[in-house]
């Protein structure tokens, strides 16, 4: 009788239409952008409207022992939000509140606002919130929260964490506490506002970020360069990470390449392995110099053509290109989607190793990169109607993760382990790693009803 | 018998030397540079040379149930490294390897190595340390990372856990674990590296640290104001950050003026009541429109007198005046030194409420200030001889935190809670996040012998 009792509960607690029972509305809530093919169906999705609405669900699921899934945006890309059967899916898709605080520099956001809308209240007035995923426009910034999300000038500007001072969470038990806040600077007492983002929903459920912003970034100057061959493309990328701070350093492969050629029609050269897309944001005469050397750079790799601009627009269609890859690469068949990433000298080794994992497996695998942050996004095409060659990615998809992990790296650089890695997590950590981090969800949630079977797994 | 026990197996597990029980050479390890007058008396002193003398330790210190006390170069401002009696203290002080990776563009650390000792072997590199306390020429990186220690560039750039990327850390059962490491992006598992960062000794001891290097900062131009009135100096600092993202921002108020004056002779105006030291390391043309943007600041809020130089020894001499502030008003007597900060826009509060304090209590109080993150250093000055003043001082130190809290500020922005402020955290994080705080504490160290008293007082 939980299940009847915990909806009988949720209806009386929450506001009329927050709850969603009805099984064909649920399917909606079953799954986000991984498409993970083993999503359950929830017992109910409330679409949660405050802190409170959140915090009452806590308390009904701790009471029955029902699992919670929280879910933003649906956007996420490691089947972090994917439902589970018998669970509670807390949307927050329409917490979407976002207050600018322009003396403070800050704002204060609730997780259902697009991290685009985030971008756009900053920027009214004059002020910036750097973190930039590819899918901005239709990511939540609680997913980016969960995440600690990424995107393409991290490689000047740092990752989501950099930018959160304070968060509002509701806890396993259903209290809602308030760590960090409007300052700069803060050491008193442990780390907490750190250690919920990138926690992916297993510690607590995000209910509002206080956001570090920073001054609008200079028009940047956005310099393009095809490359007959990958080695020629990574040489550039080292060499030009070690001279300067790029506020963007990103690879495309011939595969990506042509999949984006094929979706905007932009004239790029079909038959180069690889393009770079190369930014500097710094003052009209600093930019005009690192262009310079960025463009010598690319010419002593053998880059078979070179183009700058610091028109904007020219700027953004060029970026665009970069931000649509994995919907274009989507376009050829089913994906699974990698975010591995390794220390900056052994992203040719990466690469390379990629290539076998893909000849050796018979798939195909899209490459594009952060390549300034040695963070790599293979896309593994496959046709799902295909069994062996779903089976045949599936195998490649651990593979390139064992690579990475050979190589240093991480198996996860800005997506989350979510449920598609977590059997890679251990390997990953190590088993006294994991057992710390097993303690801290255990200290945190003892009854594992946050997220559960997300990140680790069963408990 | 559990200390001659102790005693017995550590004398057997450590390199010959590393091991004082003498009581005269303990008495050099029981107090930081907060000077505890309630500093206890440990039971040895171990000055490891490697991660495995710090495992030994502490297996030996778990198995007999004793306290440890972790210290760097005991540089502290809080007490954080103060003795306990009965304790081991661990020193870190010989473990001072660093190693440069040009190429990853990061440092490998270990705990007991100077701030500017890793700024100098990055710099052989044109490489660059941001983070930069004051006393960045005799505080270790160890300390640094157990306080998630600030400085004057942070106003820019940022604090010490924006650049650590992994951590080598000996649990509380002596197990050694790396978390993270030389990767930008890596979301796999909770983000433990950043859990460490500030924790202060209390999760465990860090043995090695990989630092995040930028490329050198460009020569900056700095820029000092003087002025007639607090008011003034505080209305130029928030328009100032409203306007630009300066690298420095710096505070002094008229005692501060004229202790540095006193000791460093620099024709400082000593009848001004503030002076602000402002610099910025945008490209020539860039800073230059900043200075002057800075100048007409200063201007219209009063400042007396204005003075710019982009001469790379002259605008060194003026920040090693303020880097001196805190030396230089200790030669006025004992002081209690302070770091509340508070949100930029309440900043003119903290200083008007904090010379309401000192009159109150008829005490001195000399206040520097990162000015631009809204985090204060107020010097509480004090005769130790004279009781009723030290009293009084002591009462001003706690309403100086009560002010803070009350004008949502922190108690602690960057120096640490340590045993000093312990008594204050409750106030400041409420019930339930100090109970999340040692939920955590427990589970990583359930028997409470990682910095017993520190930060969260006895378990």
């Amino acid at each position: 009788m939980t299940a009847e009792n915990a909806i009988a509960d949720l209806r009386s607690a929450l506001p009329e239409g927050s709850l969603i029972t009805d099984p064909d509305s649920l399917q909606a809530y079953r799954r986000d952008r991984a498409e993970d093919p083993n999503a359950g169906t929830p017992l109910a999705v409330v679409r949660a409207t405050s802190t409170e609405d959140v915090q009452a669900v806590v308390r009904i699921a701790a009471r029955e022992g029902i699992g919670i899934v929280p879910r933003g945006a649906g956007s996420g890309l490691s089947g972090g939000s994917s439902a589970v059967d018998g669970t509670i899916v807390i949307s927050l898709d329409r917490m979407r509140e976002i207050r600018i605080d322009p003396a403070l520099q800050m704002a204060v956001v609730q997780p259902g606002a697009f991290n685009a809308e985030v971008k756009s209240a900053a920027s009214e007035h004059g002020l910036w919130y750097p973190p930039d995923p590819s899918s901005q426009e239709f990511c939540s910034i609680g997913g980016n929260v969960a995440t600690n999300a990424g995107g393409l000038c991290c490689v000047k500007y740092g990752v989501t964490t950099d930018y959160v001072l304070g968060l509002t969470v509701v806890l396993a038990d259903g209290r809602a506490v308030k760590l960090g806040g409007p300052r700069l600077k803060d050491v008193a007492g442990l780390s907490l506002t750190k250690l919920f983002v990138g926690s992916e929903g297993t510690l607590g459920i995000v209910t509002e970020a206080v956001l570090r912003l920073v001054p609008a970034q200079r028009a940047p100057t956005t310099l393009v360069a095809m490359f007959p061959t990958v080695e020629g493309a990574i040489g550039a990328v080292v060499d030009i990470k070690a001279a300067m701070r790029p506020s963007m350093l990103e690879f495309m492969d011939r595969v990506t390449i042509n999949a984006v050629e094929d979706m905007m029609r932009m004239d790029l050269d079909r038959e180069s392995a690889a393009m770079l897309i190369v930014q500097s944001d710094e003052s009209v005469e600093i930019a005009a110099q690192q262009i310079e050397m960025i463009e010598q750079t690319c010419g002593m790799h053998g880059a078979s053509e070179v183009y700058a601009t610091s028109d904007p627009d020219e700027s953004e269609a060029l970026i665009e290109a970069r931000r649509q890859a994995i919907p274009a690469v989507e376009k050829r068949g089913a994906l699974l989607l990698e975010d591995v990433g390794v220390p900056l000298p052994r992203l040719g080794d990466l690469i390379d190793g990629m290539r076998v994992i893909a000849e050796t497996r018979g798939v195909e695998i899209a490459v594009v990169a952060h390549a300034g942050d040695g963070n790599t996004h293979p896309l593994i095409v496959l046709d799902p109607t295909d069994a062996e060659q779903r089976a045949n990615a599936e195998i490649a998809f651990g593979e390139v993760m064992d690579l990475a992990i050979a190589l240093s790296g991480t198996i996860t650089g800005e997506h989350g382990v979510g449920r598609l890695k977590q059997p890679w997590l251990a390997d990953y950590l190590g088993d006294d790693v994991l057992e710390l981090n097993l303690r801290i969800k255990r200290a945190l949630d003892p009854d594992g009803i946050m997220n559960p079977g997300a990140v680790f797994g069963a408990l």
